[in-house]
């Protein structure tokens, strides 16, 4: 039988092999080598929880002690290529969109769960739920030179924020892990879902004084 | 009555709003979001000490235990908008290249303070004082697609290495914490207000051949 | 009578200088002032290792305890705009190339000998290697505002790997870390200099579909 647990390592799982994609995806469109998609693919998947475990002071790193995720992103690029053929563009992005939000969900989740567990504060456990969902996102689009995307656009990062709020309010009422990380996910996997629906966009800062047309 | 202890504190959480305001102007100008904006408030104000930090290995980083840092760069970015309406453009520029001043003589000097507390050589200490200083900015530009402005541009940086070379000088000296960490900040922030008053620049080393006209 | 060890300490020092020069290169191509050099040339010779002590949890890092590394970089920066002049730039060019290929193989050996020496699986030790080997020259392309050039050029990261796949097979067969250093660097080098020599490059996955003309 399913365990939550397992549950949520199947999603963990699926988000490491989906944030990889991403990454081949930009790798492609920058026309980089085989060496480039493999790091591009990884810092997507691994990067935010990399600087939260360097953050948090939990050493080594996960994917130090944990090899399936390097496994399990090196098996993602070699298939990725021949598979994308397999499929219409239009259904590779959707797919993508629809499976990046279970991700980004999950890894907000794990990563609010992690601080909270080595006894941070819970400003700095919503801070890296957002830092395990989105640091690996900033640091493909540094490396592939675009101003970070998630900085700029959509409801993404905020989806983690709520999902990160929600996690730690359910912890600190409960004590519980579980019933938090599964409130945390659903929250931002359902706002991340509505933004993707609607095209719901936060306002931004730059177009303050109505007559700046830029 | 004020201690030194507490006087450098009050510099400390000067310089860390300073810094945060300083990530907000430069979110507005590329037209983020909130979150790109609370982003690049936070990696400017906290980015150069978690990567000291780290280096030292001091575990976890400062702000995860001391979550007063998170609070006071939300309230930052909150405020930071509707107070900009009441002053003009010159003198918020005016009022933050000098608070700057001062919040970079501050981190310079807890940053190479920290460094040798933990037992490391002078030129470390040195090479801290720097990061810390200078640090955020650095990753603030990165995110923000510029060459980082402390790489090409006036005597910032060097007032930085100026300002640790005292304070180890005076520590290694005296064997105290106090009277270095004054005399290395005064001397930072000395050489920063001389630099903004007379215009002072550094030579660039691109200009070195005169029939280059790249 | 020099040992292995201090051969490969020989070796380690010539990479740390040949890789601050390759910073000091860039940063001058920049017009960036003396620190921008400073700073381009340390990221460059220090911050894959730097990158891979975080990640393996090995603290302080490396170059904190052995200040040795900051002092040799600073001297390299100090000397090598006069150096410079001596020799021609077809010279120097040729130089750093060759120089960097041993540098290259050096710094690779060093970092997954590292991670196998605190108990890491193979993939990881791999993993380290090339990440000391190109991460300090992808941060210097990132903070100066390139796609880092590793990421789509040459056979340069895939000469890392293959001395790393090496090192590990050696050290997992005889269980001795000398032999499995000096055949991974042999590997990682004379891949290189074959790859400079016959002007070898990977396959980019960019150009997959021969209708896309970007």
């Amino acid at each position: 039988m399913l365990t939550p647990d397992d549950f949520i390592r199947a999603l963990d799982w699926m988000g490491t092999v989906v944030f990889a994609l991403s990454g081949v995806l930009i790798a492609r469109r920058l026309q980089m080598d085989g060496f480039g998609l493999l790091v591009l693919a990884s810092v997507t998947a691994i990067g935010g929880g990399t600087i939260r475990d360097l953050v948090l002071g939990i050493r080594p790193v996960f994917w130090v002690t944990q090899s399936h995720y390097l496994v399990l992103i090196v098996v993602t690029c070699a298939l990725a290529i021949p598979l994308a053929r397999l499929l219409s563009r239009a259904k590779v992005a959707w797919l993508l969109l629809h499976a990046d939000a279970l991700g980004l969900a999950t890894f907000t989740a794990i990563g609010a769960n992690k601080a909270l567990s080595v006894g941070a504060p819970a400003i700095v456990a919503v801070g890296m739920g957002v830092l395990t969902g989105v640091g690996g996102g900033v640091i493909r689009d540094v490396l592939a030179r675009e101003v970070p995307m998630v900085l700029c656009r959509e409801v993404y990062a905020t989806a983690c924020i709520a999902g990160g709020i929600v996690l730690t309010a359910v912890h600190a009422w409960t004590g519980q892990s579980l019933p938090a990380m599964l409130g945390g996910m659903l929250t931002t996997w359902l706002i991340r879902l509505a933004a993707l629906r609607w095209h719901w966009h936060l306002p931004t800062f730059g177009g303050l004084d109505p007559d700046e047309s830029r």
